[in-house]
């Protein structure tokens, strides 16, 4: 039989993945891979932690766990793979099934047959056409030697101020690294928020306030100008449509585009997120050409539709799914639900799905749980506090989203959370998960449990709330109504909202204290994290209270201005 | 309409969740609870962190998150609950609805009507027969008391010998609270592993390795004859049918039995697990009569049997589904895994669902996974081994239990299993999920993903390997096979299985040397964690090998006699 000539382009993690599924499938199959780099099958998620210094050397970047770094030679060696490095992909011929790549090193093209074709040819990152943004000290981050510039080149990096254009997903998590080199650090973020649109903006509160603690600048609602230089063509400063802000070095990090134009050129189809469009078996428009990582488009799991989510943990999913279809097991990729997480200094950022925000524009009917309460049983001072966020669907009672953030175990919660919506269970099924309980891992009730319990409450309406935002959005009308703080005096000078509406009675005092409640008036409980603020609503529309309400999540989930004693 | 009179009997935690759930439900419900001891609604699970002083003061452990402790006042002003301690059921009349107790304080008589009755009466620690159980410095771990008499009877504890009969979840909690305390600790096991039958043995191994680590003896397959005490009536050791071992305090922890008088002398219905029967609403055979918590058999959502599987976090999910059905919600108990996590030291051990041992005997036919790697990129000093071991139903490609062991986070991927079990799913489903992927979190490809792939190759033939026990009865019988250690030099100097059959061929070299290896002969591959190792099959499987193999978890997983330089 003849054998199945393979041919892959791009090194760096769907590749190499798939070739080696092939490999162990078909070890008859000739393998390929193309590569426009250096460097083949790197972690480039690692590279925040390579600035940071956490990660030392580049080498650990590409070695497996026990330390062989995946050259070209390892590649031959052990996985029988042919890797070209140095070698860029400018042509498809789907006709004769051959590709012309250039060798960079020589500048000589060369021509590779092949029977499948694997585009894993990633992302790039955006470039925006503001003046200066050639200048010396201007950053992007995607490559090794990207990670490399940015660290060593300037000298010491102590003391020195980066600009960091795009607080999203790469801009914070070096804006983490470089804290760590002690540089003074000045975000510029063209939206309202850090991370775009994963977060909902009373989330995304307790970030900004975690840059703020640990002494990073962020600027949301400005747009760059640009960025001077001095006359040696070295980066000064950088010019928003607010001000100025000086820097010796700058990393733009706006985000990446799917690479797309090879695809294009052979007249494959390109989705509606303006990247590759592939069906369930990865495959493109061309049945021998397959294309997977940040090249492509996936579907959404929860609302069915196609997104841009690039994303390591998916490219090497999509690489074991082309390997299998290659070599004729039928694998279909069921599509991803938008997974991301981050660590922010001291807190920990997750979520996935849609946002409330975006949940309400795409016309789902919904109702959101706002929970924050300690990982594990307060008894233990290792215990953190986490805020969950859930947003459900009233029609189904599936989750369309969840957000998880706080300095303690987010990922865990978040697991559950990606595993309940990806078996299309409901989010009350989750309350009766048996999951791992000892005081070292979380409360009897797990975080997450509590949550899938007051959504269930708020589907079957038993207890009615209302969200941090509806209740400002009442105080700005001027709406009368009693903001009752259920807490105790010494909590509440601890922490509270000020605002002349408010009445402290203690949960305690509450049934001795009716007489100070009138009970035509539209009352809204609270306390710490509203399980108090719940027992008051639950009380008093018991005894008889027409129009009582609960605020979601408490003074601690309260975005807006607060008085906290320091 | 007449107010529903609700009777509870306990206050741990199943019985005051179901009182609050009530009240918040229906208001005007009357619910009374009848607890036995001083305290209401403690964290019994969080006793081993108050003996190690990890939890400073008892109250605590009483506390609401926000530091309120649960009182029988707390119960009446904050959740109109009336609470009865001190208090003993001694006799339920069901035709009248009358439960007859006694103040214990005063002694005196006391009945309470009820419409609707919960028991939850929790479960008694064995007290085996031992002569001299009765000794001063002999304990159980049960209560607060238990546990205030542990940590202050007989003056500090450092440097003292204490013998811990029964090496299940309580006694390795409190062996590490007593390590910690600076106490000799020696450990009587009747069984031949610790842990019972939650582990398979080549997993329970590393928690075996971790006791011997931290200085903690385990004498497994001793079984003990006597307690001695001296003149004073004080412990001074314990014989078993082995040895004796001196002992200024003893714990004996060899499990609890439900609580099951009153209910039995009421006449409902034992289950065939010796606990309470009930249904999926938590009735017991009286339709006015709840039981939940430690006193009843929960059904397994993985074999549908029953299963006695006392567990705080389970207790509380009771106590809700009893709630809601008391006020005419028809929510139902689906069930448990029987997941149960652990800390020891520095390694954390989780299980669910059945072991290998048990599905075996239960006649599923199986295939299993041992996958261990580290939890994090290995680039990150952070990242921690964990070992993932999967069985898995081979007819439904269902998980049938898993168990996670390591200094890592083992406990993220439980709740991954447990989401998956609960909804029905089947393994290879994990292995598609979304999960949050950042290198502070998990590798790209997370272990519990890793775990399912290979799960998915065996279960369609995509690679034979051999489990550990299988390879060492195969030395056992004297078999002749190639045992094929496919790392580098290095690492074999570092760790390795030292017998005749092992053959060193680094994967890199193993195209080039087949001459050194028969055709026909068997072939056991392995490496570090068997990723080469599987290499090495598929490469010589591929090169028309007949008979190749890898071994399951490679060397890091064999728990039998290995040379380990130190």
């Amino acid at each position: 039989m003849k054998k199945k000539k393979v041919l892959i382009i791009g090194g760096v993690a769907c590749g190499p993945k798939a070739g080696a599924r092939i490999k162990r499938l078909d070890p008859d199959a000739e393998v390929t891979i193309l590569e426009k780099g250096e460097l083949i099958s790197y972690a480039g998620c690692g590279l925040p932690y390579y600035i940071s210094g956490q990660v030392d050397n580049d080498d650990e970047l590409m070695a497996t766990p026990t330390g062989v770094v995946r050259d070209p030679a390892f590649f031959k060696m052990v996985k029988d793979i042919d890797v070209k490095n140095h070698t860029l992909a400018q042509f498809i011929d789907r006709e004769h099934k051959v590709v012309t790549a250039v060798d960079l090193s020589t500048g000589t093209p060369i021509e590779y047959q092949y029977d499948d074709l694997v585009l894993c040819v990633g992302s790039q990152f955006r470039k925006p056409p503001f003046p200066g943004i050639d200048l010396a000290g201007v950053h992007f981050l995607q490559t090794v030697e990207d990670a490399k510039k940015i660290r060593n080149e300037g000298g010491p990096l102590e003391g020195k101020n980066v600009v960091i254009v795009g607080a999203g997903l790469i801009g914070l998590e070096v804006a983490e690294s470089l804290k760590a080199k002690g540089m003074n650090i000045t975000m510029i973020e063209m939206a309202s928020q850090a991370m775009g649109n994963l977060f909902d903006s009373e989330m995304v509160f307790h970030l900004h306030n975690e840059l703020k603690r640990n002494g990073v600048v962020l600027k949301t609602l400005e747009t760059v100008r640009e960025i001077k230089g001095n006359d040696r063509s070295a980066v000064t400063s950088v010019v928003t449509d607010k001000g100025e802000y000086p820097a010796d070095l700058v990393l733009v990090a706006v985000g990446v585009n799917p690479n797309t134009q090879l695809a294009k050129q052979a007249g494959l189809e390109i989705g509606e997120t303006g990247a590759i469009r592939v069906d369930a078996s990865m495959r493109t428009s061309d049945s021998s050409i397959y294309a997977g990582g940040d090249c492509v488009e996936n579907v959404s799991i929860i609302t069915g539709k196609p997104i841009f989510a690039p994303m390591g943990s998916t490219a090497n999913k999509h690489g074991r799914i082309i390997g299998d279809n290659i070599c004729g097991i039928g694998s279909r990729f069921k599509g991803v639900c938008g997974t991301a997480i981050c660590r922010v200094f001291n807190i920990n950022v997750a979520r996935t799905g849609l946002t409330e925000k975006q949940a309400k524009e795409m016309g789902y009917d919904c109702v959101t749980v706002l929970a924050p309460s300690p990982d594990k049983p307060h008894f233990l001072d290792e215990a953190k506090l986490i805020i969950v966020k859930l947003i459900v669907d009233k029609a189904t009672h599936g989750l369309l989203g969840a957000q998880i953030v706080g300095p303690g175990d987010v990922a865990k919660r978040m697991e559950v959370v990606v595993a309940n919506i990806s078996s299309g269970a409901k989010v009350t099924d989750i309350a009766q998960y048996d999951l791992a309980y000892a005081p070292p891992f979380s409360p009897a009730m797990d975080n997450i449990i509590t949550a899938a319990n007051i959504a269930e409450n708020k589907l079957f309406n038993r207890g009615r709330s209302l969200t941090p935002g509806e209740v400002q959005a009442k105080i700005d009308k001027g709406d009368d109504f009693i903001f009752l703080d259920v807490r105790s005096p010494q909590e509440y000078e601890q922490m509270r909202i000020e605002d002349p509406r408010i009445k402290l009675i203690p949960l305690g005092r509450l049934r001795s204290t009716l007489s100070e409640l009138p009970q035509d008036k539209e009352i809204i409980a609270f306390c710490k994290i509203s399980l108090r603020g719940y027992e008051a609503e639950r009380i008093l529309t018991g005894l008889g209270y027409k129009n009582v309400k609960y605020l979601d999540g408490g003074v601690v989930c309260w975005p807006y201005k607060k008085f906290v004693l320091s």
